[in-house]
């Protein structure tokens, strides 16, 4: 009666459901200060002051028609500002014209795979992997093609990679700092990535597009910098969100920057406008557009994140968990003590503690700490980790 | 290079472009007070005063976590106050489970519809419509069939609607107050078309969905009341926005609401809920779903709008043009004197009036008039709409 497909994924994904259900059942019981939620990345830090500051005066001034319909590409002025920064962070020579305003990351990414898929065309992901791009994938016409990474370093497996580029190969979906992992891609791996795309697009006399999913660009840790894919790569569309720069995930506010290296950019750029009218996002909220805009050379405290990281790895660490100690995103990726994940994430639940495992990012064998939460909590949780940890080793 | 099927899309719309650029350009010569545009529908009236109270409130009580995630359905409170006041204007028993919040209109009929079609489905809508209606029965794997209306009213052609059906037809769009002809379709219309689908289904043993689309539902004249699709239609999936009720279109915030009299309502409201993540929408926006919970009772002020019909019209059809006189949403739908449409809107530019022609909506002949400007620049476009109307009779 309804769409064959969708009800059978929601199937298949109903054990994550089943672990929202667990944990409300948990605090039921147990009381909420005493559940151990490790599973939702949703931020915690409070907006920066000039964000919160900026809303509040833009909202006092009540400007005519500030809620109006602005171009589908959003406001001139927000996207010259974002093209500004991104040039001055990139050394990419970006103007308002290679930016679209979008309703967050996940608009991006349909807005770019709708805008140069053609039906049955391959897009490369990396495992582990946030799953919903296989959806993007597909909403889109394309096939998903996954390729592993490096279990040492969860850097991608280049030669997995080369391998895995077949005519048909129209993107590679790449996603630094990394969610599950948290781990940021070197630049020497993506240098030998875009060697082997250059290679392959010789040699098959295609275009591959990297679309570079950055919406943890600002969560990175001990002064590294992060290798920027619009530099890398010619063919680069990149993508960001303010859901954890500026704390604002329920907003839905990101961009496109469309690197002016590309072909035809032009067109390329026409169309994605294109694509944000007809896939129904029409444009990125208005008011937050503003509100962006005099906020896009700042961030939430990344110290927050920061600590509880070094809480959380250094604790794990020496409990007899192992783990790559990751210099980006709130998440950590450590190896379960048995190959089962789900069983070691039901194990878990017995101590309160809720985990994602690896197995719902394409990586059984692993799981997922999603460090949104207190220190407090972090402290709290750290006797259920190692009881946890006491029944394997 | 890029997507062939968005790049010919962009191509043949191009005259729409074509038409914005002709408006810049003509303001430029004779400055933005000598054009006429009723091209685009961007509602002017500011929102209501409660609307804006509630948004000041909001940003300055600065709650923590108010621009974080919530469900992906949209916040409980705000579904179910937008359920109860549903409920009192329909009189079908909606509770928070069947309202899904949304980025708009656009995005609740492409969620709508990915939960419900199977490859190659069909979805009717009657000409004239909204045109990208086609895109995002085509976004989601289906096929439009499109439908005569009757010309002398614009409501569907309920005999060619009978032909029409197959036992593939998966749902039916009916969109009133229509864009573009203002046409509120009567109770009688619709009950006639109920019985009429109830019937093909039957025949077929299928199941045909009505997704209304009602973003206009607020902007009625003359006192009528609109006939509930919810309430007529067993099946039927309500869509509606805040972009014209409350003037936020920029803001993209909207809903779905899922009859009750579904069989197996509950599988597709997950379906809903579950399409509005892999979409890429994720949730409606966080600040906004908070604001529209205290205005789901009130309205812009429609007679606003319908000063500007009463003086359009009347000085239409005093001119010598003939249209029919519309009881909703805020645009005219006159003939053309010519056939072409297309020549028709180039001789209007002549005059710095700028009109849709109606085969933008897949009904050439006529040509679309928003009425989304001052009631002063109605005023001085009289003697151009006169002049024009002079070249042909």
């Amino acid at each position: 009666m309804f769409s064959e497909k969708i009800v059978d994924n929601l199937t298949k994904s109903s054990w994550i459901r089943a672990m929202f259900e667990e944990g409300e059942k948990l605090r039921k019981i147990y009381g909420a200060d005493k559940v151990f939620d490790f599973s939702i990345g949703n931020p915690d830090p409070e907006p920066p002051e000039v964000t919160k500051d900026t809303l509040k005066r833009l909202v006092l001034e009540d400007k005519p028609k500030m809620h109006g319909y602005m171009p589908n590409a959003g406001y001139p002025d927000v996207r010259e500002k974002v093209a500004i920064q991104i040039s001055k962070e990139t050394n990419v020579p970006l103007t308002m014209k290679n930016i679209v305003m979008t309703c967050g990351a996940g608009a991006a990414l349909n807005v770019a795979l709708k805008a140069i898929l053609n039906p049955g065309e391959e897009v490369i992901v990396f495992a582990p992997f946030f799953v919903e791009y296989l959806s993007y994938i597909d909403n889109n016409g394309g096939k998903g093609v996954i390729v592993k990474s490096n279990k040492d370093t969860f850097e991608p497996d280049i030669n997995a990679l080369e391998a895995s580029i077949t005519p048909k190969t129209k993107a590679v979906i790449v996603n630094t700092p990394n969610n599950p992992t948290g781990v940021v891609y070197s630049e020497s791996i993506l240098k030998n990535m875009a060697e082997v795309l250059k290679k392959k697009e010789k040699e098959f006399n295609t275009t591959i597009f990297v679309i570079s999913d950055e919406p943890y660009r600002k969560v990175v840790y001990d002064n590294i910098k992060l290798p920027s894919a619009l530099k890398i790569f010619e063919n680069s569309i990149m993508v960001d969100s303010f859901s954890k720069s500026l704390s604002l995930p329920g907003e839905r506010i990101g961009y496109i920057a469309v690197s002016p290296y590309i072909k035809d950019v032009d067109l390329l750029i026409d169309a994605i406008v294109y694509c944000n009218r007809v896939l129904g996002f029409v444009n990125a909220p208005a008011l937050f557009q503003k509100v962006i805009a005099e906020s896009v050379d700042t961030s939430v405290d990344i110290n927050i994140y920061k600590e509880r990281r070094d809480l959380l790895y250094n604790s794990l660490i020496k409990m007899g968990y192992s783990c790559i100690k990751p210099q980006g995103a709130f998440y950590l990726f450590p190896k379960a003590f048995i190959e089962d994940d789900i069983e070691f994430k039901n194990r878990a639940l017995k101590y309160n503690l809720l985990l994602v495992p690896g197995s719902g990012f394409y990586c059984p064998g692993y799981f997922r700490i999603s460090y949104c939460v207190s220190l407090k909590t972090i402290e709290n949780s750290l006797p259920a980790f190692e009881a946890l940890a006491k029944e394997f080793i």
